[in-house]
């Protein structure tokens, strides 16, 4: 490994470091204890208190304000004993949110502040577990004969923006492209000659602004997006529940530091996962006292009611014709081949996908059926009257699976630069 | 492994099948030779010639229309026995490029008909090395350390558009958000906390028009962008040089069959690599007769020219104050502790990156000297203001990388879905 101008130790290795040590960090709070100098200081390894006796302490330590990046060297005994202290650098004014306490802050102010937030203890330990699910969740798939593909940013046709989000444009040399609310579209293009394809694709969407009340709109977001050829949509929810199995196992195997941190209790679900068709799904509303109907999407609410009543993570399949976007394939009984998985214990919705409508004159019906304007999706039409064998796949919100995992209330803190319907932020 | 619904076997894998075998692929020709058949197709491991004979071929094989995505079953004999051709999908039109020859059309006509040609074998063979690089990539950064952050799309801040390149906007809710020209600044935001952070991260800069002919300029790309604090420039060199020896090695280990196909004979580069200061490039650029200053950039014509003179990559450092980003640090004699990777033979740039200003001052003064306007940049000095560890870090592109590992003549060949200067495409 590459360590840089100096062997450095991290703030977690201290307790056992033997002889000298040099560690660098953020300075949180110097604290006097009786005899005793109480240091609080983070790296990414965590938060840590260095206890040394104030007589033995460098005496300008008292006057390195608070937010300061600190290199201290000295040597393993008890208490500490430091024997040099380097100001890397200091802040210019006072720190506008503390880092080690979240509940004084708004959670607005924590995206606005962003640029500041992001070195807490609590984002650094939830980023970690983002980049483990992702390493878990790229392990899995390489395992199981998929292709990474670099995902489309922009492009003249995407996935048309669901429940009432807008697409976003750009000016392209004079003409207009729109940025990805998802890239369904193009993972088709890939599947054709890959066979088995993923990518971690972001997108945009412009969600209303009272989506930011809902806790768990984003609009940057990203999603594991997947799809394979001559598969079936069972096909892909054995898939989907054997990934989110692995991924939940590996975090736990190699975050638990962190899951404790964020106080998390994490279960590894059961397989296979219980399926409730969307009928079965509108009858668990009704009992639970809400309104839904067998034609249409179950309302929110009540999704959120139902997941609430779960203790592990489910599918809802079947869901009425129409319902949906016009790439699902029309099954029997007017009911779609697509399904969506849930988390439990009310972090709503995890995955989404289906069996896709392959055939020209099949997208084309569909298309109509949802108020799609076909000529919006020249190049996509052209693929399809040129040819595709059958496919299914789906997506995966990433910052919704690190929220389930992390047990974050809001969503935004499972991004590291998160936009937030109506909020401008870094 | 999940099979989907039948157990189908590769085009590559029936000279091995016994007994029975099914197989699913795109059908490029058929042809008569004597009294035997040849079916020329393809499927994700290449493209397979089959043979059987005439007269046990099932009749209707002689009417599927070129393009057509077939299932044919049989049993392994010599020549090869089928027993029934299903048509999965049958194109509606001839098809308006041949994907098994690609030198009948334009490079143009290939990005602007990408949903057809990337089902093509050569495409196929390209995407697989992609994918290699970025497991590769992941490996070894992941031993060395570093974290996976999810990039950023949209800001209020980001990189300023370099030599001419003009950054993306769209309308959020109201306000300009611009897309992303390169996570400079928010990796900085952070390494901050993490320490060693990276990102696969889509970059979008509008080129100038005249930016096609290079062919090796796209308006959408990755990078893979890292950082690391108490890093000098040396180090990051150390490990960008490690990182391509690393990819290089892994995909002449795992892809020798795509390279094979690609006619590429690949060496793994000897470490160290050579290390040209900025003036010794100026020095041998005006020695190949090109014009060069030793206060500017070096024109891009006369790069090339060292980069064809070089067997093996090499690093060009030092450049010249202000002439490159205001984070990159100033060292002494008027020079940026900065760095930029060539590729040989002519492939030009790898990676560009430098040991990072990180003082709020210092960022100020550079600012002033490369005509940048403060106010835009809000967020950014607010977090310089409030203390920053020195850090080092680069950038590295990775459908250059791809066009240098598989030999590309355009880097448009190196994108799934490329997004070339002027060239509306999907």
């Amino acid at each position: 490994m590459i360590h840089g101008i100096w062997e450095r130790r991290l703030l977690e290795e201290i307790d056992y470091a033997k002889g000298s040590f040099s560690v660098a960090g953020w300075l949180h709070e110097i604290r006097t204890d009786g005899k005793k100098l109480v240091l609080v200081m983070s790296d990414k390894s965590g938060v840590k208190e260095l206890v040394l006796n104030k007589e033995d302490a460098p005496p300008e330590i008292l006057e390195i304000p608070k937010g300061s990046h600190i290199v201290i060297s000295g040597s393993r005994e008890s208490p500490l004993k430091i024997e040099r202290v380097d100001v890397v650098s200091r802040p210019d004014a006072e720190w506008p949110i503390d880092l080690t306490k979240i509940n004084d802050h708004s959670d607005i102010e924590l995206v606005k502040k962003r640029h500041l937030y992001i070195r807490s203890p609590r984002m650094i330990a939830v980023l970690k577990i983002q980049s483990e699910i992702l390493r878990a969740a790229r392990e899995f798939l390489d395992s199981e004969g998929f292709i990474e593909i670099l995902p489309p940013i922009i492009s003249t046709a995407t996935d048309p923006g669901l429940r009432g989000a807008k697409i976003a444009e750009i000016d392209f040399y004079g003409s207009r492209m729109k940025l990805m609310g998802s890239m369904m579209l193009h993972k088709q293009m890939a599947v054709a000659g890959l066979e088995k394809v993923y990518a971690v694709s972001p997108n945009i969407r412009l969600e209303p602004e009272e989506a930011k009340e809902t806790g768990r709109h984003l609009s940057q977001f990203y999603q594991i997006d997947l799809e394979a050829v001559h598969w079936t949509y069972e096909d892909a929810m054995h898939l989907g529940e054997q990934m989110l199995v692995h991924i939940i196992r590996s975090v736990k195997e190699r975050c638990s530091k962190e899951l404790d941190f964020l106080k998390r209790d994490l279960r590894i679900p059961r397989l296979p996962f219980k399926r409730l068709t969307h009928k079965e799904a509108v009858d668990l509303a009704r009992k639970l006292g809400f309104e839904a109907n067998y034609d249409k999407e179950i309302p929110w609410e009540a999704e959120k009611a139902i997941s609430m009543r779960f203790k592990e993570p489910f599918w809802i399949k079947d869901y009425p014709d129409a319902s949906r976007g016009f790439y699902d394939k029309l099954g029997e009984n007017a009911r779609l081949k697509d399904f969506d998985l849930m988390y439990p214990e009310g972090y709503g919705e995890a995955i989404s996908g289906s069996e896709r409508e392959h055939t020209y004159e099949g997208v084309l019906r569909q298309m109509k059926k949802t108020g799609i304007d076909p000529k919006d999706y020249d190049w996509y039409l052209e693929m399809l009257k040129f040819g595709m064998p059958p496919i299914a796949g789906f997506g995966l919100g990433v910052e919704r699976l690190t929220r389930f995992i992390c047990g974050l209330q809001k969503v935004w803190e499972a991004s590291p630069f998160p936009k937030v319907p109506g909020v401008v932020s870094p």
